[in-house]
Parts: structure tokens; sequence; C-alpha cells
């Protein structure tokens, strides 16, 4: 079970120790290739990334892309040595001298920057010829790295300040077999051309602009589209799942995030304050406060709970250009947000149907739980009192509330320990991109400490007043990074229920242009997303720039067609489904659409 | 047809001023019964306003509402003496010496100012007894004041500063008949229990939090309800007439206002500017420049034109905390924006559209074109080249195209000069409110300026560059000013499209609750807005309470309504439908919400 998932996931969870040892180990065999290639070379740092990792150089040459495979092939070379790694100690002053003697400057400089963080004895591994100064571990053999790849060449400053000198990155791969190094390049490939920057472009879905400002992306009408479907697709399901949408204003007085005890806390995060008239608002990093306002302008009986309360919320960080990414990063989003203000005893229902809901949603976007994604169950820590509120009794039983649910719905789930939020655990939904990477798209989380702040109350069967507690949750995550998802997930190729265009109409030749406009005229009385290809372009080239466009299909007129009422229909994979009666199309991508089919 | 059209519009254009000066005599009316009641009074000033008119007194007594009938009576005895009004001219220095002599302090304060303006000769006007320093115009003979009513009492500072004593000010008005008055005062009552603000919190549609701040709104579910249907409503029609609807961002760079010219003009109308990272961001008063920026994203042929650029946008306005008005004025809306960008000669066709898709949208609100709503053509003036940008054959133009449109189409209109926006001659779409008051519910305004500031180009057909003109228009206005007016306007009785809950089931006994709920989900599967009353009340009371709320229908049931699957009905006004099968029900209430229906 565990090797399966270890294919299935790529992050540094629970048993990846072994992975990242190989990948040191194989920075090392780089080190050694490229002091025999070029001797006079100054080594930097080598440590592992998530992928891989990379090993920076004070070359005596200028290398390209190109002289990776030299490398390569000394580094092979080298291995079939079958050379082990012999640590030894050396006390921080002897490893200096060693270390001038060599010339390695670098080096000299890490060992001197120890010293003065009070350490005394460093040690090196040595691996044939080549010796290093490093923490470890490392393999017991080198033939245990079983294949490696190194993947570029990039610059990267000494220490990572533009003050100091650029080095040569050389960034690498390493897994326990070939088969995975090509899975692994397979994907980064996908990956640049799934990019969903470079389709956001393609397909004209979203661009930036300078003078509106960097990390504040404009949806283009087929984005556009795209939203509006997802928008109206989770407001609709929540609805019929008993959630209350509300709207309220992306912004706040700062006094309401001093009351949440955000303001000093998340400050850096948020954009400035602005004064209107005699008030200080700044706009929202999160929508909890505003939901709980509203809560608190009419009494509530537990009749009317559990209570939840659902927004489509646009919400604002600050982000430093430097760490903005098409959508996946940005300075503003719409998160699909809900606050379920509950009785205790009836939260592990609700956070249940949540998970539930978290389910139907991956489902409909084609993604397998315990393949796609899984859950993290983030804990406390009952001894950080700095980082979590006080309250052990509180933690214990959300912590049990949120494992039960898990077990009890058989979810695929790790848990993490010190990873949960101020005010108590969380479920984090984890999510594998089309890298194979995995990341926390949004969260589930159990709230014992607002409800105390903002003096939350429900007057129960009895008539005394009692505390609720609230789950916030999202159901898709934002809209913005769940689009670049989607677009890198599908390649461009959206299943229909979101394709911003449906159906495209072909005409042969300009005189069947009257009858093309009849077939979009009767597919958009259907409600299907369909244009017209009304340019006096060969048929060829129709095809092709919709096949681009990733059109879902392509329903091409001629003599033959009008005159039965019918259109040639082709996928945009090429597959072509003949000649079909117009009805017959409009039920069949009606059922399709409707059904939310993958196919 | 002149006369007609005085009925159904109330505010100050065209052939208004017999009704004003007639006012404005009936002031002097109010004056005269005053002095005869209390000699000593000290005269402020009488002017008149857009419902009637007022007069400001320094009285020997305290007046509260009460007194007026007694006051009442003195008017009606003295209109009987039929005096006239005659007018005579004095030196101003004659004027202050005679107004001394009486003791009518504030009216030689008036005079001195006068003096000081540099004015040499005032006119007053005596009828009866009684004479006032005043500008006039009157009516040749108080007989002509048909039919007066004192409205209220409230203090007022002498000239409108604190600094000042606080004289009585009397409100009034009158019309050319009683029935006028009569159906005068019908409305303020009926606008006062329409007040949406009132009927808001009464139908919990939305709140006001003081954490959260002043004009910023929080739509509870309800109000969110009717947002939502709005929303869609709106976008899916636009949809079908060819609009792309967009997504920007509500924000950006100072810069695009700078660039549009807005930024030294509007800043005292929008938000501060916030520093974020290197960039000084600001929150929108418009949309437009990130459409033309989205516009702007690649090269356009004719063949794209007319592109109609639609969003529903967020905008924000400084207004000061005193201006604000429940969802009437606040301090963040999101208007049915587009930006319609047309070659010139197809803006007539364009407009064309907007007015039509006008007329539909107030169709379905209700409105009757011509009685509910004109439309006002605001013109530009050549000469002031200060507030209009300076391009004579342009505005003449434009002007002539938004003229020929509102008279080809036999649009309500009337002209007024001098209210055009800088860049362009506008429609503005005046809407009468439920206190019959005309107000500019949006515009339609021709921009032959921004185009040029953006650089907008496209190629035509011989492929040569293009500068296009933009049409900005909206279709429905704010969404808070459109639900402010619909609330008002239904009295928050909601036709079934719009109304946050369409039908609600009432249970007789606890027994009939399972019967009941199979009736909502057969609504809810249906797409019914459908609730469910589970209370344990008396059904008199669950009637009552559904009756208040406004629902569109109360579906009874009981023993004989389950075991034949039907439900009795009845309608909020009281009307009894008797027993209808649930099927039958559901089939007309689906059409009532289709179509639209306003019954």
């Amino acid at each position: 079970m565990k090797q399966k998932r270890d294919h299935v996931y790529k992050s540094g969870h629970e048993d990846y120790n072994h992975l990242d040892t190989m990948r040191h180990s194989c920075a090392h065999l780089l080190a050694y290739a490229v002091m025999e290639l070029w001797p006079k070379t100054k080594l930097g740092i080598g440590p592992t990334t998530e992928n891989g990792f990379y090993y920076d150089f004070d070359l005596p040459v200028k290398l390209s892309d190109a002289d990776l495979t030299s490398i390569e092939v000394k580094m092979a070379e080298l291995q079939k040595l079958g050379f082990g790694f012999e640590r030894s100690v050396l006390a921080v002053d002897e490893a200096i001298k060693r270390l001038i003697k060599q010339d390695q400057t670098y080096k000299v400089e890490l060992l001197n920057d120890l010293q003065e963080e009070g350490e005394t004895e460093v040690s090196f591994y040595q691996s044939g010829e080549f010796i290093d100064l490093c923490k470890g571990p490392h393999v017991k053999n080198i033939s245990e790295v079983r294949a490696f790849k190194l993947l570029s060449v990039a610059g990267a400053y000494w220490k990572g300040s533009e003050k100091n000198k650029m080095l040569t990155r050389i960034y690498g791969t390493c897994f326990s077999s070939q088969a995975e190094v090509d899975n692994f390049l397979k994907m980064q490939e996908e990956a640049k051309l799934h990019d969903h920057r470079k389709l956001g472009k393609e397909l004209g879905l979203f661009v930036f602009s300078d003078l509106v400002g960097a990390g504040l992306p404009l949806l283009l009408p087929k984005g556009a589209t795209i939203r509006r479907v997802l928008e109206r697709f989770i407001v609709d399901e929540e609805i019929k799942r008993g959630y209350l949408h509300v709207i309220t204003p992306p912004l706040a007085k700062v006094d309401l995030y001093r009351t949440s005890g955000h303001y000093p806390y998340y400050k850096d995060t948020m954009y400035p304050p602005m004064v209107v008239d005699e008030e200080e608002l700044i706009l929202r990093p999160m929508t909890c406060p505003h939901h709980f306002m509203l809560y608190k302008s009419s009494p509530h009986s537990y009749r009317e709970l559990p209570m939840r309360l659902a927004e489509l919320s646009p919400q604002f960080r600050y982000e430093k250009s430097g760490e903005l990414t098409g959508l996946m990063r940005v300075r503003m989003f719409t998160l699909a947000d809900a606050h379920i203000i509950t009785p205790p005893e009836q939260a592990k229902e609700e956070i249940r149907g949540v998970l539930d809901l978290v389910d139907y949603v991956n489902t409909c976007f084609g993604m397998k739980r315990g393949v796609d994604y899984r859950y993290r169950l983030s804990l406390g820590d009952r001894n950080d009192t700095k980082k979590y509120y006080k309250d052990d009794a509180a933690w214990d039983h959300a912590e049990q509330v949120l494992r039960e649910v898990l077990v009890e719905t058989k979810a695929p789930y790790f848990e993490a320990p010190n990873e949960a939020a101020f005010y108590g655990p969380k479920i984090d939904v984890q999510v594998k991109n089309v890298a194979g990477r995995e990341e926390t798209a949004f969260t589930v989380q159990y709230d014992f400490v607002m409800p105390k702040r903002f003096e939350l109350t429900y007057i129960d069967e009895s008539g005394k007043e009692k505390r609720p507690i609230v789950v916030h949750r999202s159901s898709l995550g934002a809209f913005e990074r769940t689009m670049a998802f989607l677009i890198e997930k599908f390649g461009g190729a959206f299943p229909a229920w979101l394709a911003p265009v449906q159906a495209i109409v072909l005409p042969i030749a300009d005189r069947h242009l009257p009858y093309a406009q009849t077939v979009v005229d009767a597919l958009k009385q259907a409600n299907i997303r369909a244009e017209l290809d009304d340019r006096s372009e060969r048929l060829s080239a129709k095809i092709r720039d919709a096949q681009n466009q990733k059109v879902c299909y392509m329903l091409i007129v001629g003599d033959k067609e009008e005159s039965e009422h019918k259109v040639s229909e082709r996928g945009r994979s090429g597959k072509d489904y003949g000649m079909v009666a117009l009805d017959a199309f409009i039920k069949n991508i009606r059922e399709e659409i409707d059904t939310r089919s993958l196919s």
C-alpha cells in the first residue's frame, strides 16, 4: 500500500527519506564529475529539492544545457566505480584549514558562518576521490542511485544575494528506476505544455495588464464563461445541500479585524488601510468576521442551527510581485467560502457533509479520491501555547471529531502534527497537480476560538444561551486557483460542461452560411455555447483553428448536411463521427453537459 | 399630452413653472396666516421645493404638527378674500429702512447681503394686508391656488448654520386640484410603508453592521437570493443579445486612472490609494479603463466589432457618511456595466439595441415606458470647453445619433442642455420611484474621447487602422439601487420570479410533517424556492407569519390533502384558491416564474 502511494504522491511526507537521501548522494556524484572535468571548480552548495537536487558551482567555463550530456557520461563512468560514502568528523578549525588549502572559498565562508554560530565540529563525506563538507545522510553505495538525469543549467547568486557572484546551478533528478525517471520527464514535459499561463494565452482565457497591475488577472470572455459555469455549479450544489448564500462587502473597518485578532497577526499579508470619511477601512483577507456580524444581526434559536453561511467571497492578499504566478498566486481571489455555525454536538455530522461535498465536487472535476487527492489531518501541539490557543479539552475533542469523520468515511488521509490553525485543528484537501506535485488546495477548519471572540450565541431547547462552534470550509477553493488547476489538468480540452465553446459550426462554402446559422441558432436555443466560423477560409483551416482552440465539437455543414438537416460531427481530437441528425447531436451533447460527463 | 405628463412626472422639468409659481404664492398665504395668528413673528425665507414649499419663521410660540390645522383654517379664511399679488420696487436703502421699522431682522440681514453683492433695487409683493420681500413671480390671484395641505413642522437653523438661531420651518404642498393633493398624500404614505430600509429589515433582506462600516450592506440569504436572480437574469439576457461577459479586478494601479484622465478629476469621489509592494493601487470608481485594457490585449478586426464587453462590476465611491441611504446610496456597488466598442457608423444600431434591452428589462420589472420611466437626452455646450471636450463635429454627430434613435424608436424623451458627460452626450434613463419622484437610474453614453486617450483601434476591411467609439451603458443600473427600487415598488411582495421564498408549506398538525416534507422536496426538485414551516404553532399563526413575510403561496396540508396528494393553496393577499393537485400547482407556479409574470 505504501509502495503504491509513493507513486501517487510526490511531496515530502512520510517515507520519502530514502528517495531524498539517494538524491543528495546523486548531487555528490554530480559534483565529483564536475571536479573531474574542471578541477579548478569551486563548490557552492548541493541540496535536494522537491523533485530532485541541484549543485551550485563557480566554474572556469561557461556551461549550457548542451554540456549536460558530457557531465552525465562522466557521472555514469564514476558510478561504475561503485564507491561508498565514508563519513569523517573534523574540528571546524581543521576543516577551515583543509578547505583554504583546496582553495574552496565558498565552503570556507560556510565554515566561518558555522563557527560564528558556535559549531565546533563538522562532518565530511568521502566518495572515491571526492570529499565534500556535508551533514549527510547518504546511501551506502553509489550503486543505489538507480537512475538519474540532469535537467538544466541556470545562474544563481551565491547565498541568493545579488551582491554576490553568480554561480552556475545544475539541476538534476534521480529515482529508484529508469521508468520513474522517464515518467517524471514525461510529466514535466506535459506540465510545460499544460502550463495554465501558456494555455490561458493560447485559448484566450485571461490576460494581465501592466497598467492594471501585477497579480490582477482580467478574465476574457472565454475565461469568464468557465468562471461563471463554476460559480453557478457550486452555488446551486451548495444551496441544494442547505447552504444559505449571502453577499457581504469585500472590505470592512480595521476594527473588525482587531476584534477577530487578525489585524496585528495578519497585517503583513493585508492591503494597507484606507481612510474614508471618518472610517478606517481595509480590504478583507478572509470572510469569517463578515459572516459573524451577519449572524449576530439577529438572535438565533437552536432550530436554525447548523447555519451554513456561504459566499463567493472576494479576498485580498498582499503578495510580493516576485511571488505572483498566473492564476495560481494572485493579489485578489474569490473563494467558495462558508462558515457553518453549529452546536458542538452536530459538528461531526457537518464535517462529514463537507467532505461529502468535496468528494462530489472533485468527482465532477474528474479527480479520484486517494489517487488525485487525499486529506491531511493537521493537528495542534498542546505545549505550544504561543502558536495555538490554549484549551486542551477543546483541542482533544475537535481533533477526535475530525479523525473520526475521516476514519468513518474511509477517507484516504494522513496526520500532520503541528500544522493546525491557531484556533483549532483542520483537514487539508491535498491535491496532486499535473506535474505530480501535491498541494493544499483548501481546508476544513474546526474553530472553537472565534465564537468566543465574537460572542456568537444561540438559544438551546431549554431556553439557555449557548456557544456554537464554527466550521470554516471551502468546497472548491479559490476560483482563480481552481481554474489554473483545471486548465492544466485538462490541457485546455475541457469537458463539455466546462468548455467555453461547446460546438462550432463550420460551413464548407459561403453558400452554406444560412443553414450554418440555423444550426447555431438551434444550438443556442438548447443553451449550448455555440459559435459560427463564418470566415471565407478553407475548411481545413477552420478545422485546424477549432482544434487548436479545443472546441468540443466541430459541426461541418455542406449541401448534403443541409438537405438532410444534419451535421457532420467531428471531435477535437480528430475523431470523425460522420453525419448525424441535428436533433440527435443536440440531444447527445445536452446529456453530456447535464451529466457533467468527463469523456 | 403635456397636461397628462404633468401627472406622470414630478421633477422640475419643462412646464412645471405654473405649479412652482402657485406653490410660492401658497407660501405667501402661509406666511400671511402665521402673521395674522402671531403678529410678532419674524419672517425667514419661503422657497418652493420639489414637492411643495416651506416657510421659516421665528415664532413667539412653539409649534407642533397639531397646530397646523389652525393655520390651515386661517389660510382658507384669508384665501376667501381673493386677493391679488401686487409688485412694487424699492431702493435697497428704502427697503432696509422699511423692514427695520417692522422689526423683520432676518429680512434686513438678507437685504444687507444683497446690498453687499451690489443690488440697488428689490421688489416686494403685497397680498391683502401682507407684504413680503420677494423676487416673484406669483399667480395673479390667490384663488388660483386650488388645493393645499400643510405637511409638517421642523426646526431649521437660519441660513442653515448651527451658529444661528433655530427657526420653525413649516412644510406644505399645493396642487391644481384636491384630487392631486390626495394622491400626493397617498403616495407619501405608501412611500413610508414601502421604504426599502424598513422592508429590508422586516423581510430579512439586508443589514448593516457598525463594525463592518457605514454604506456597506450585508445581504442576508433572502436578499442575496434576489440579487442572484437579478444577476443571472441580466447576464443570460445580455449573452443572448451578443454581449461578452468578462471579469476584471475591482482595483488597478492609479496610473490607469491617470491615463483615463479620471484621477485628478474624480479624486475626491475615489477611495485613497494603497501601496502594495512597488505598486500604487486604487479601488475602481468605474469599469471602462479595465475594459479598454482588456480590449487592447490583442489586435482586433472589424469582423469582431461591435464588441460588447459586459461585466457585473463592483465599484467604489467615497461618500460622506451623512449622505448614505440604505441600499440607495452606498460606498460600494455592483453595476451591470458594459462598453460597446464600435465603428462610429454602427453606433446608432448599437444604441438602439441598448434601449431595446432597457425597455425589455423595465418591462420585466413591471414598468411602463412613458409612465414609469422615460429618457433624457443630455446635451453638451459647444462654448463650454472647460466642461466638455472640444470637438464640435463629433458632438454634433453624437447628439444627432442619440436623438435619431430616440425619435425612431418613438421613445418618450426630453432634452436637457448642458447635462452631458465630459466625453460626449448621453441618454439618461429617468425612473419614477414609489414616491413619484423622478431620478436618473443609469445612463447610455456616447464617448469619442476615451478611445483616443487609450489609443483603441481596429483594422477595417481595407486593412487600415481605425479608431472606434465607445458606448458606455448599463442595463439595469447598480444592483443595490435596483433592489432598493424593486423592494419599494413591490412593497416587498415580489413577483414569483424575484421572490426569495416562492412557496411555504404549512402542515396543520405535526403528524402532517412527513407529507409536508414530500411536498417541499417536490417543489425543490422543480427548482421552486420552497420552505417548510415545521414549528408546532397554530395554523393561523403560521399563515400570519407567511403573509408578513410576503411569501407568494402558502400550501396548507392536512389529512385530506395528504390522502389526495394535493395542497390547499393560499395567496399572500389572503386569497383562497382551494385544494389543487400538487402537480398542477407546480406546473402553474413554474409557468408564472418562467414567464416572469407580474401578477
